[in-house]
């Protein structure tokens, strides 16, 4: 790749904004603590909700390589003319990262075409999210698991197709397992779902989160190559009149 | 199974009254013909584009195991709500078959979130669909390959979200291939996606085709257990106190 | 299936010959546990390490459509000849049901390539095993999940190859997590996977237990069709001549 | 990746040395010209059947980051130990390219598990190998499909595990299809199977067909990363004591 990855950081952006106890966590967004941890050799971007198009202009979108996508409580306010745009993007060959509430965002469930619900709990618990695919280039780096001493609890069944790869599995102290790490190709693009990352939890500064959100941006950069054609083909080879 | 499958076959049904060519393949109908391959272990009900409700009523999809779909040229009149029921009934483990030009369907592309486009032309050349994956019940009885005179060519890149069983890939006679029979896992839900089928060809009267068919109903059946639960989850075990 | 599923359950059967506390929850064995749960549906025959053959002659297998393998502590006893013969027969059709400690067996790292290693301890620790693919057939009548109250742990990284499905997923009470039920194609066999297990505990006479693996049975059947045909193949169609 | 990509062309060296007709297309041998389509950036070793050890000691395995291999007249001659050897470096990390008639490797169906069979014939028929993973990073810069004007053909059933992703199709002239671009992930390493290079065509000095396998070579490069610890282990969590 001759010049810097282009990544667009989408965040709601709602909580630190309505709440002391968020905006403590996170005093400029989750977006810029997630764009933060991407490094200086990524280009950052940075979209929220209340932006005019959410931020996610044709523009925007077209000098995007990957996108990340961090919403909870607001899914209903994304407009459906935008996640067409997304989708469209995606299926395009852009990357996308949908972070932990996400799960439930029109354009993952757009894109994964079933409900992605889970279970889930608030109950300040330890979690551990081992690594189940260790030659994953999104693993790079990392030990054989995670530990997050405080995290919101997402439980099975996680509503979502089967992975592509499943990449990282996480154990929570209530007793719960989740496949907290995913891989999805769907067109010319490449998916990563990661699950850990409640707004009220500082886990977007934590090394090896942002280490494998780092990895992931890469693994789903855009492969290059010209895009498919579909529709009405000419036979490449003579077809034997029949009769 | 203690009582018979109950298969729904879902039929756009319009070639057949306004084509005397196509009429004169399938005289009942594409969905009688199908429906008639599916031997007399089934109970099969039929439905059609033009019933009231797309003849897929709440009464009909809660009674119906598995669902068979062939469309063409109508996609956009189904209705949206219907389009909405059909992919909630499979969500919840109704089977879903959808038969060759079905690939652009409403129905298909919400539960795939991709675009589903593909190569077509109809040059009526010869197809060999050879299986790939021999130990799959959907090729019970079947051989190494079912080859058919004449046929609608498809050709990849079919953009599909990878299969989670591939079974079958199409060679043509005009130089291109196919993945011809693929299953996905949706919530919990199963379907098949089965490629041949073209409204000209009396490919449904195919022994072989109707035989997979088969198959793959009795394959897509739901499995039988409680619905997982979502939401709001209490731990199974102590979470102890922190801070 | 016109006849009854016929299963041979294979077991070392070592630990309940020298040890008394194995013997006091195993009297007859673990094969004769495990063989009981299956039903009276099935036809059941039982062999072991020490049998000529190990109890698997040519006529055994080639009477079995399902395998179940339980083995521990003399994995290297078996006879390379009869694994040969056991790789065989799963790539000609037999089903395989490979079970705790069989991870470690010579048929099973055979089968998939890899090391099969794992963590594990001996803690009589509690196992809860959830349902991540809620469709699947071998999980048919099973709730969200298995409780297990005291079992040996296995934990990730489980070196084995990615499986074709993942069924089930195992959280311990020690802080590990677990792919426990994985389903794999090889040739024209299908093989299952399924942790628990473990020698010291009435893990076998667990009705859930005991339904996973009746329902894996049924899956691992058999595909009846022809073998394919494998080598010097002539064409189908006219090659045009070059040059 | 800091410093360059360290490949070695493994190739059995037979043919060239006994047919003037095959050294006629591969002078100085087929590993010479797959080396030289690797391009500057690669720093490539050469390993050949007859040398000692196979060319295949430890030290030339622990300095290769990703394993080419090519064999097809000799397979049985390459030792066990060697074939140990390389497995265990796969799963320790090591990439590995398996070409063509290396199918049939003792290094490939040992990590494999399977058969490896295919129908085959030699009839200097067409090829067009289809992409149908159009967003893998192997597939980069190359276009719809790569034809090739005279192969040997490999037909289905190709007697492999599902691959991880299947990456590309080939049609053959002669009616035949083949799943001819696969990936696998066994342990730490990544497998990647492509299928043209017969010895009597010039394939290897196809532009396309070298930049696929220079995209695999950087796809299979070694993920850094800690090596898993396996074995008894040390509960992370409190154990309730029970009883």
């Amino acid at each position: 790749m001759g010049q810097k990855l282009r990544v667009t950081v989408w965040n709601e952006f709602r909580h630190e904004k309505e709440s002391e106890r968020i905006r403590s966590v996170y005093p400029q967004g989750i977006h810029t603590a997630i764009g933060e941890g991407l490094g200086a050799d990524v280009e950052v971007a940075y979209a929220t909700l209340d932006d005019p198009e959410h931020g996610l202009s044709e523009e925007r979108l077209n000098s995007t390589d990957v996108l990340i996508w961090w919403g909870h409580k607001a899914h209903d306010q994304v407009q459906d003319a935008i996640v067409d745009r997304v989708q469209q993007r995606v299926l395009q060959g852009m990357g996308l990262i949908v972070l932990h509430s996400g799960h439930f965002s029109k354009v993952f469930k757009r894109l994964m075409g079933t409900g992605c619900d889970l279970k889930w709990r608030e109950a300040d618990e330890k979690e551990r999210i081992w690594v189940v695919a260790p030659n994953h280039p999104i693993v790079e780096g990392i030990g054989e698991y995670i530990e997050l001493p405080e995290e919101e609890m997402y439980g099975e069944h996680f509503d979502i197709p089967a992975p592509d790869e499943l990449v990282m599995v996480s154990w929570f102290e209530g007793g719960e397992v989740f496949r907290s790490g995913c891989t999805f190709h769907r067109g010319q693009g490449k998916i990563f779902y990661f699950r850990p990352g409640h707004e009220a939890y500082p886990t977007y500064y934590n090394e090896q989160i942002r280490r494998v959100i780092r990895n992931a941006a890469y693994w789903a950069a855009p492969t290059t190559r010209e895009y498919p054609t579909y529709g009405n083909h000419k036979p490449l080879e003579t077809i034997k009149a029949k009769g």
